[in-house]
Order: C-alpha cells, then structure tokens, then sequence
C-alpha cells in the first residue's frame, strides 16, 4: 500500500478537499502512473453530491486521466516505465464474458468496475480516481496516448470522446452522413469534432444562438435553434443521425421529427427515465430511439489514434486542484468551454 | 362511377353490413380489380368502431385485397385483364417526395392514401375498402401475386406480412441472427415464418405456454414464456432483434433485457404511448427501440416473391361476407388462428 495524495469528497455536502488515500502494491499485472492531467466530468459533480444515490464517501471523483507509467508489475508487457497514458471510466471487468470477448467492457455481464466508486473485483477495496496524484490500475485497462496529442486536452476524451465516437461508428457516420449534435456542453463539442472528423454534415442544434455560433467555430456546418419552429419543421426528415447529449431528462418528439426514415436518434448524456412519447414517431419511418455508454477499451485506444490523426481535441480550461470546488459551481452554469482539466502538478501533499 | 356490393359500418356501434358504394370510373392509369380475397386486419375493427377517434362514415373496411383484373385504364402497362393482383393498406402517394422516390410510399412526406378511411388524392371521394366485390386503384399500388401464392392465403401478406417482412430486412435478419417475435397473432405469426425463411434463429415470447407450441408448429425454434421469471433471466441478452407485435402499450424493460449489445426492439403492432423507461437499459448496450410500418410497394412485391419462394404462407380461416360480425367479436378474444379472410364470392347484392 503507497500513501497516494488525493482530493475527495467526505460527504454529500462536503466540498472536494485533500484526502490522503492508499494504493494498493503492484500486482504482477498493475501499472503504476503519475497522473499529469484529470477531466472533470458532470459525473464527478453528481457522485461528489450523491445525486444518484449511490456514492459511497469517501468519493475521489476523475475519470479522465492522462499521465506517465512510473511503475509496473512484473506481468505487464504491455506499457514501460516512461510511457505515456491514460485511463477512462473503468479498471477492471470480468474479461471472460461474451461482451469482454467482444472487446465491449464497459457492457461487461458481470459488470465493469468503475475508475471511482466502485470495488477492485480481487480485494474489495475502494476505488478512488484521477483527482490524485497516481492510480494503479491493470494493464488491460490501460491506455497509450499517442505522441501527437497534448496531455492535458486529451485528457477529455477519456470520457467525453468515447462517449461520443463509439455511437458515431457503431451507427455508421462517416461522409455522406447529416449527423446533427444535440447541445453543446463536453460531450456536445466533442460530438461536433468527432463528426466532423469522420467525414459527416455536422449541425449543432441547440436552444442558444450563442452556442449555435460556438459550434461554427469548433466546425460544424449548420445550427439549427430548437426553439425556433419555423426552422425545425424547415428541418423535418433531414438527419440521419442525431447524437442526443441534452444531460437531462427531456421531450423526444421535436428531434424524432428531424429524424429522416431509418435514422436513429442516440442518447448518450440524459441517464433517466425517459418521458413518454408516441410509438407513432418510431413506425413513421423506422426510426429508432437508442442510447450508448462509453466505449470498449480497443475501441477507446482507436478513438485515441483517430484523434491523434486528424488532429482532434477538446478545447479545455486548465484548473488548479484548489480550484475544483469553483469549477463545480461554473459547471453547473454551464460556463465552461467545454471541459475543466485540472493540472496534477497544483496537488500539493 | 361503378355501383359495386360492399359491407361498410355507418356508425362507431353499427355492425358492418350490405351497402352500396359508387367506383370511380377508370382513369388512364387506373386498374379495376374483381376483389376474390380480403383478409381481416386488427385495423379494420378499430376503424369501424372509430377507436381511433379518425373515422369517417360510412367506412368500408379490408386492406389485404386479392383480386383478378378485370379492366384497365388507357396507359396501364403494368397488369393485364386476368392478372392475379393484390392491394394492400395505400392506394396512392405523392411519388414525387424524397420517400416515394426511394420506393417507401408509406412514409410519403405528403402522406400515404390509405385503401379505406382516406381521400382521393385527385376528386377528394372517399376511398373504400377491400369488404366490396370490386375496387379501383392506380397501377402504381397494385401487386402481383405470383402463380405459386393461394389467392385466399395471400391475402394477409398485404398487411400482416410486409408489416413483419419489412423490419425484419430493415435491421438485416438473416442467418445466424436470434430473432424473438413477442406475441402471436396475425403478426406474430407471419413474423414466425419469415423471419424462419430469411434463415434466422427464431424465439417465440408469449405469455401462453400453448401459443408456444402453436409457434414451434409454425417453425419457431425455441418459446420463451414471458411470465416465467427465472426462463426471462436466462435468456437475457440472448437476442439481436425482436419484432414486438404486441396490439396494445406495454412495458418494454422485460423485453429490453432480452436484447444483446447493439440489439434492437421493433414495435409493430403498439400504435400508442409507449410507457416510460429508464435510458440506461438502452444506454447500456448500445441498445434501440425502433418502430416500422408497413412496407412500399416494391418491398411488398418483393415479399411476395420471397413468400412464393420459399412457400411462405398464411394461416388463415376463410369465412363468409355475413360472418364479418361475429369474426370481429372472435378477434376480440384472439380466438383466431391466424387470420380470418372473407371469400368474396360470398357478398351477394
């Protein structure tokens, strides 16, 4: 066990604060990394605040992780000391099931073990994550960062991109494809620059021009403004597909009519019950409502390479450590462009 | 205009009963059809009973229309006097709209003209179903049933079997995919058969141990029964797509839980709100829920030389005109297998 530094959560009401933590020893299959850079994601502020009911304190939140192997166990061939890294939403899963087999971990039948807030599947113990100074975690579920990319913006993609590129592939964009992004928060830009970067017809839709102007600069072609009626029956039929990262739960209807026949609309940001809606919008077109989570871990180092290749980031705002509580507050505001990453360097302890 | 025998409801409580309706004249395109088939849809009834709150009466019901030609306008090239020909639930569409160009009319942007309960796209007459002798329909909408098809078992392919045959190709079932068709009635059991035909690995899901056996004599290969708990647990995600007939709302999570990663739910046959659900059961396995109507007409001619084919056919119940009334109160109980067709010859008037 390695006394690790670490800001955490102790309660729901509880600012983020220094917390020293232990980390386990080098397992034979363990990598050892000093983290450089950690995304804050909206999951970190609602397990933080226990908004989902679920969060066992202490909470070290961060799940968007970069930074250099300083250790590994004496199995690991995968990674040396020196590279450099990155870890996602998850460290472990069962890898013997049919989605493991598949290279779908995070849809692991016995489930995956989250990066915080979780239990390491051999001892039980807690999972902390990347608001730290190191992880530990199993090579399997370690990530290389390509050298093309900076540390600290491609911190984001661990979760935000992902998120957003394994619903792009599985539903087949790529040139010829109208793909419209719903909202621009994190997963928003990324889905824009991800779309883009797969050869689509990217319109950001959005209830705010200012974020319609946004989305320009970040490369989409078109905005479309939701609460403009004119322009949204203008718009009928005319997406293939819709990636749906609106955060919370909300009306289906006036973006299932912008679905063309045989397009899908993907949820990947609203984790709720859905309000109900008319299975006539759906057999009106075989039209589909769908929703994805994160990524496998392959399919995660592809998206990595991808990025790496087309020269794709997610615009960021480097924070210091003591700042998370702050950010948390402009979070919720939405004032953020589009992802607070906080500098590892500013831990401190 | 052509008085032709029809049974039509006057109201939502009169029972269907003999009328007389007027056939427009030919026009160029046109092709008159001595109807020798009809088959009983679920939506004749709710129609008749205005159920759907969107009738208007008189109302002459039937949509799985068999016939022989027995005129044609000037310009059909088409049929010919003598032809076997089938209509199904559209007379007409704008074919001039993205869909109609791409040969899916039942999902035209200016909509469908439906055989029954809709208007002349050009004189603005009622149209009037396949409960009647005979009916006019342009030869765009008109079918060709091959030599090899029963005209009285063709004629739920009209409805029953595009509405299965069309989702089942859309989400490419084929060998070595498991299909569930949830529910056993005319759907269910055309989505049996065709799904068995298009080489897939076929499920029953009923709540009816006896439906069960009823579908493995149909070719189903295995039956899930859907209120056996412990059996719905053991076959979670053990499915790539299921054709959901079920004719009423109902909860989709039991269902849901069936599917394997990327699997989709196609609703068929629930034409109302769906119920609300959580996201994460989609979410977690890049699952969908989809919906599909129909199918265009050269899918349904494509269906119908598939059906020819592989000798695919409906179980059907040949029945008389005058035993319409007592059909539908039968298919208020289910107590049909699988379809009822009226024979035509029996009319009279």
């Amino acid at each position: 066990m390695t006394a690790t530094a670490a800001w955490a959560a102790t309660a729901a009401d509880a600012p983020i604060a220094p917390l020293t933590i232990e980390r386990r020893a080098l397992r034979p299959e363990d990598v050892d990394i000093a983290i450089t850079h950690c995304g804050v994601c909206h999951s970190d502020l609602h397990t933080a605040r226990n908004d989902w009911g679920r969060t066992t304190y202490p909470i070290v939140p961060g799940h968007e992780i970069v930074g250099i192997v300083r250790a590994v166990g004496s199995a690991v061939g995968r990674v040396r000391v020196g590279d450099r890294v990155a870890v996602g939403c998850m460290v472990d899963s069962c890898l013997a099931c049919d989605a493991c087999e598949d290279h779908q971990e995070q849809y692991c039948h016995k489930g995956m073990t989250g990066t915080y807030n979780s239990k390491d599947r051999q001892d039980g113990s807690p999972t902390y994550g990347g608001y730290s100074s190191g992880i530990v975690v199993r090579q399997e579920f370690v990530l290389t960062v390509p050298d093309a990319l900076d540390m600290a913006r491609a911190a984001p993609l661990l979760c935000a991109g992902i998120t957003s590129y394994s619903p792009l592939k599985n539903w087949n964009v790529g040139p010829g494809s109208r793909v419209g992004v719903i909202g621009l928060g994190g997963l928003g830009h990324m889905g824009v620059k991800l779309a883009k970067g797969l050869g689509a017809e990217v319109t950001m839709i959005t209830t705010s021009p200012a974020k319609g102007a946004d989305a320009k600069a970040l490369g989409a072609d078109h905005v479309l403004i939701s609460t403009d009626r004119d322009a949204m029956k203008g718009a009928a039929r005319s997406f293939d597909f819709l990636l749906d990262t609106i955060p919370v739960p909300h009306e289906l209807p006036p973006y299932l009519a912008l679905l063309d026949r045989q397009g899908t609309l993907c949820l990947v940001g609203a984790i709720d019950m859905l309000p109900s809606f008319h299975s006539g919008l759906l057999l009106g077109g075989q039209k589909a409502v769908a929703g994805s989570g994160i990524g496998g871990i392959a399919e995660t180092q592809e998206m990595l390479d991808f990025c790496a290749e087309k020269g794709i980031l997610p615009d960021v705002e480097v924070i210091r450590m003591d700042e998370i509580n702050h950010a948390y507050e402009r979070m919720e505001k939405a004032d953020v462009k589009y992802r607070f990453v906080i500098d590892m360097a500013t831990i401190g302890g």
